[in-house]
């Protein structure tokens, strides 16, 4: 079970943190990178070739005209994972728009905006088709998730 | 191998026909369903509880606020791939807001607005996982898809 | 007399707890709860069943891809004010879109982006048409209101 | 029973008309207006006061900056639902931002862009606080159109 | 030489002031009001049969679903310079909008978001086509304004 | 009394012509010119020079990235209206920016996208300060206004 | 002289069209190209092999989300114009910011929506660096430009 | 090698001093000047007249309304880049689209909102048609980018 985490600059580290953390948890090999479809185009296409045979789910982090996602689902037949990180202008917009309207052919499973948490969740997801026990964790993530806003619901009802 | 694709409103169903063309090609089992979030919550309950053991992914197409492809995430642990179609308002941004932007914990795989046929691609590619003879099939979709392109550079290029 | 508001997660609270005084001053009856329409769907409906018979009105108040108040609307005839919260990307348009845009036939009263006091005083509108006396009430807080602006156009004229 | 619909012009006309046949349908008096809140703001405070006391929802549609709604708030105490209106240019956003944002104190119930049903179907359960007898037929319409959409779903399955 | 300067609230009295202060230099008399479309349409009126025969222009300022300068538009000859306020969400859309897709009949003279130099500026040019004299003031301004530009060009050149 | 209508294209006409109408109406030399700020700069500014000192009001029409209000507004004293026009892509909101955020002290009046209309009209206010006879007039299509809304009024209500 | 004009879909092809035509005029040779940053990524990149040492400018044309500018600039030192391409969803802003917004180090020359004849102008400027005589030709334009406006002019004055 | 690098305000410097220093790193010489279109047009014209024959490329940068690199593209036939500047509103989108959406005939090359950098990367690639000794100093920043892309890589890779 092999995730790869992709980001286009280390300052998205922290947006894909939470992502990673929890693919960890679940017993999932997680190879972190840092890749610029624009700055290491070749030693992007170079790693996708490495990771071809033996990847289950890519994550792919980027900003602004965040074209990393698409630029590696047009490498790779692996699922991509596209995460959209809100820079410092137009609030998210730019890369939702840029990861999320692919044209016909080459899709990108576009999660919310800053939400690494949600990346690495429908990795989990995606890849339980091929590992069933992975189901069993995800539905205990589940439980866990329900029995924390149960717990924030009786407090506030005191 | 089967997908589930359900639709908010029968009027969504030109824009997912390309996708559920494909998927047959593929001879992927396809159910198609119109089921609302809104008004048929118990039978699209129902409906999720009854293919939750045998199906690899749901495909949900919804516009406005379209609450169909969250709400269904929310109960199952199948991958569900959210496709965002636009009304006659708002040009297809409420749909896509309304999809991508789940919260914490429940992710919907989001692809382009009205483009059935990235859902479908993207159901394929999530399936190669656990099927990997699809993924003889999607090469050879992608070099037909590159042959077209190059098709069409020839003509251009008279 | 009574009001139920719901939101997704505590971390709503802040943009509810106005609303909330000021149902509470009219003397209505207030459960204020947190359940989630993604996190915890049964705990949800299990709720708006207890609830449908003796609740005048719901307020339900979240963010993002915010479904909440759509998802309650369905499943109950109570009129339900939707509260669009800002979260930390799309400037609240997310939410806003996701609640206001509600497909034909299950409607969500929507008001102003994280104002907790538009939704109370809402309800309160709407449960004076059962409960006249409450009329009085919101004579009364226009007045004050009215007042307030009075004094600091005085204040400001100097 | 009585609602009142005020459109701030006539062109308006065609995106109320699904909502007062359906408020005709279950026998409530529907006073229909054109009252504009910028070129007959008199008429219509005299409107207003006319039926303060004796209408139990008003319906107020508009476009482009939608002032209509907002000013009948600011000048009654009955529950005041808005309509945003698109109009040839912003797609919606204008009337909806102009109607929803509503500042502190004076609440609008916003519905859909365009959705005239969607306002008369709220007013419906608005009224049903009142009118207890409402909810039946409320109940009726939900199944009605869970039908609709299962007949749909039966042809659509084919 | 009159201008009246209504806002929706005391809190855009900071977007204001440097307009007030500059519409002083020039010896206008300028009357400061907070005065709500909502919350005191009487006193709105009131104020404006008042000011009818001897204001020039009136600058209303307001935020969100900003009514304020549309309401007052349709109830006086009087030039209306609308000033959008930025709140807290939209970042400036929402007022934008509200003041300034008037519906035909009805202008409101709109200005740059939070500018209420551009305001001030814009009410001196409109009142210099009775009191010429303005115009020196006004050009004035423009030499200064043209000399800081300089002068700036000037530090940074070195 | 002298109104410049200056527009960057001849394809504008559409969008001004109803406000030419009516300026006439009311007696108002109109001078009706095509001149683009970007492409003939130096004869518009020649034209600014020639109707400084006899025009009253300038109405500047525009597209797109719609400099011309505001390069107008940056050559003369006289009050610039600016009148977004929509053109094929981005709905008006290019126009509308790029006309109403003009920066600190040069302030363009901007109204409702493609309203030549209500560009006429806040001229005609404006130009009330110095010819207070216009008020008369005024007056009159603002009843005639207020009529006719009555009559669709009369005749909706039946 | 040598201009590339590479399109992502041959459906672009008339939105490039008239700034081929232009380009040509000036004797420009131009290579028109279908390439996809997407589907033929292989082929895009020997293509830009092909033509690095002899090519002055290349113009990239992209819908939705917009890669190919981006993704050509980042594998090549010739300059690249950016041309967005409108579809049929989010009226143009989607390729927009999926062009313009390219991270640090990566720049693409974006130009007005739809308007290949703006990159056609802007490759002849830019050539006109290394081939002065092109400042002649620019220069005539500009003043044909400049005539048809004021023809424009004359007709509307008539 | 000259490039001329124009601000509207001086409180744009911060945004074009990296992209400043780049070019000097590269023997460019850089003339940087705060000038307003609005404020002082004249200087402008007269500043863009000294440099036409001796200046390879213009960058020009501009908030709000941000006509400046329009202007200059006007009355040059000089590259103008234009550089967006976020303001306190509208997050950016006022000024790329007052810059990006120039009219037929004059394009501004746009880039990255707030991206001095990346404009002066422009520039250097545009002024390399001319002097190709740039290509050498281009390869190597492009190289020592990617090399930093890698050590990231290798830093978060441990």
């Amino acid at each position: 079970m092999k995730v790869a985490v992709v980001m286009g600059s280390k300052s998205d580290y922290p947006k894909v943190e939470e992502g990673i953390s929890l693919l960890k948890k679940y017993e999932i090999e997680v190879i972190t990178r840092v890749l610029s479809a624009h700055r290491t185009p070749k030693q992007l296409t170079q790693f996708l070739e490495e990771i071809e045979n033996d990847t289950d789910v890519i994550i792919a982090a980027a900003g602004k005209a965040a074209h990393l996602p698409g630029v590696i689902a047009s490498q790779t037949l692996i699922p991509v994972i596209g995460l959209p990180i809100k820079s410092s202008t137009m609030d998210g917009l730019d890369s939702l728009l840029s990861i999320v309207q692919m044209p016909k052919g080459i899709p990108v499973a576009t999660v919310t905006i800053d939400s690494g948490l949600n990346a690495a969740l429908l990795a989990l997801q995606i890849m339980s088709l091929k590992y069933p026990k992975l189901k069993e964790g995800l539905k205990l993530y589940r439980e866990e998730m329900a029995q924390k806003v149960l717990e924030d619901d009786k407090n506030l009802r005191g």
